[in-house]
């Protein structure tokens, strides 16, 4: 198996190379697992190799399609593509955002048309395609309705993809990541970077600034169930999927209120008053936009998994934080 | 009012411009009814311009920037955008529908950003964003699910332009159009080509094929209400559409039989026998995955009227037919 992540630089690139490193081996198109020969890296920041041979590092810029048609081969079996503009940065740079996240998206659907063996794509595609949906549950079928130009080229990716994968082009898989909590590394121009903010730095011995009301609902998911669910979006038979690509993917609806009461459950209240709690209207303009809820039938049926509960959430955090984990941040995050 | 019609020489456009001359204002901006100053036909083939000193007819292809640079210029307050490769051209050519159907939208859509004066844009998308929910009743918040590249680029820039409008980039609206009966002129590559043939055929002593089971129940719109749509559809004020510029068109859901029932009522049933009924598996397939009946609430609430039965729209062709219409087909026309 000859595999390319975009974003690889980034903290789910990172994660999803040592889970791929450690398993070994993926699923080829003919659902038989098979060694990984090599994985290639692209993201605009150098990204870190751990010293295996099996990893090659590409510096450039997923915008260009020069860059993806050197990095996409006729050996290129599996594609996870995760590079993208944070959700703020989309918003105050939409030529950068559409760029980025559609125009390059779209040259690497292009490649892989081209190369014509028809790669699996796994792409991380996220909750801002709704918007303005609050307080309704979300369910598989219901209409994206984004609110923001990041949103806005995810659900647009979406349609690429499901197209390209009816076509024959490629074989996708297209999945709608919850906000991802706890983040590690530094905050972001996301406007969900508070999320991880009131988790993280309070248990770093920092000050957390708290944007929105304690009683904000979110729709969160831990890094590891992300990359289990990265890995599971790649083996899931074609058949599995249909005409249909895209799933939403199964997370937990806290409240920040039942967030901080986590994290003083486990870290003690003076941990918890490192957190200033400082309303900022545009962030949470931008965040009641989200639907803090999904009935994710499909994803329960394909074999997906979310987390049990935010206690132990905030412990997968305390447990990687000692760890060799790589908390780069410097690109490819999401919403 | 310096108005743009994209697909000009088209049916639709040729119909288009004969009501906005005959009606001679539209609102601005602000509301107010306006004179019409100019209109702009542009297509690829030429239009008619009905000898009008207002009219004016551009030869040239919508996927190309340089044009539609040169079309729409500051002065431009409304633009019609009807150009498409219909359905069938889409499938079998899938770069040339994505260079017009989405490329040329979007370079429009671009250049009403660059000129920075928020120009209305009304588009005409098609209820071929959605597929495969056949059977199931279509609501205002059902997700579109296109199982053909012409639904799926439709889709793409339904996004693009509620995106555009949220910014403040141009002021849209975008109006998913049933399938428009009875079509004059000819023949064309859409798939749903013969819902109009199996009447305007045997109308004019010709006979025509039906490649679907009479039980097949198309969702369809006659052509002066399209018109009305399209017109009304940019009279309505900004603030009436808010976020969602996108409007599903209220058709009514009639089967194949009933349509022949109508024709036969009317023509009698020796016009009824120039149909043939010759299954074609692979249009079937394509006609079974749209979906026939919509609840288009939210378009009623904003003054949208469809048709009252198929006999009036039967009607509406023969009483045309006679007129001076122009059945030009060469170009812009839809699903």
């Amino acid at each position: 198996m000859d595999i390319v992540i975009t974003g690889g630089a980034g903290f789910l690139g990172q994660r999803l190379l040592q889970a791929l490193l450690q398993r070994g081996r993926l699923s080829d198109a003919g659902g038989r697992e098979q060694p990984i020969g090599r994985i290639t890296l692209v993201d605009v920041v150098p990204a870190q190799t751990f010293g295996d041979a099996r990893v090659t590092a590409v510096t450039g810029d997923i915008g260009d399609p020069r860059l993806v048609e050197t990095v996409v081969t006729p050996d290129t079996s599996s594609i996870f593509h995760l590079a993208a503009i944070v959700s703020g940065m989309a918003e105050s740079d939409f030529d950068l955002g559409m760029r980025i996240n559609f125009d390059g998206s779209r040259a690497l659907a292009e490649v892989c048309r081209a190369r014509g063996h028809r790669p699996r794509l796994v792409f991380t595609s996220s909750v801002a395609v709704y918007g303005g949906v609050a307080g309704a549950v979300v369910h598989d079928d219901t209409a994206v309705t984004p609110q923001s130009s990041y949103g806005t080229e995810k659900a647009i990716v979406e349609l690429l993809i499901n197209d390209y994968s009816r076509r024959g082009f490629l074989d996708g898989r297209v999945l709608r990541l919850p906000t991802i909590c706890v983040r590690p590394g530094r905050p972001n121009a996301a406007a969900s970077s508070f999320a991880s903010g009131i988790i993280r730095e309070p248990l770093n011995g920092e000050a957390a600034v708290c944007p929105v009301a304690s009683s904000t609902r979110l729709w969160l998911m831990s890094p590891s169930k992300v990359i289990e669910s990265l890995i599971a979006g790649h083996e899931l038979p074609a058949d599995a999927l249909g005409a249909n690509r895209i799933v939403n993917l199964p997370g937990i609806s806290v409240s920040v209120a039942e967030m901080v009461a986590s994290l003083e459950r486990i870290a003690g209240a003076e941990v918890v008053k490192r957190i200033e709690w400082r309303p900022d209207p545009a962030i949470e303009r931008i965040v009641a936009t989200w639907p803090p809820l999904f009935e994710t039938t499909r994803a329960r049926s394909l074999g997906f998994r979310g987390d049990d509960n935010f206690d132990d959430m905030v412990r997968e955090f305390l447990s990687e934080r000692g760890s060799s984990a790589p908390t780069s941040s410097a690109s490819s995050t999401h919403s």
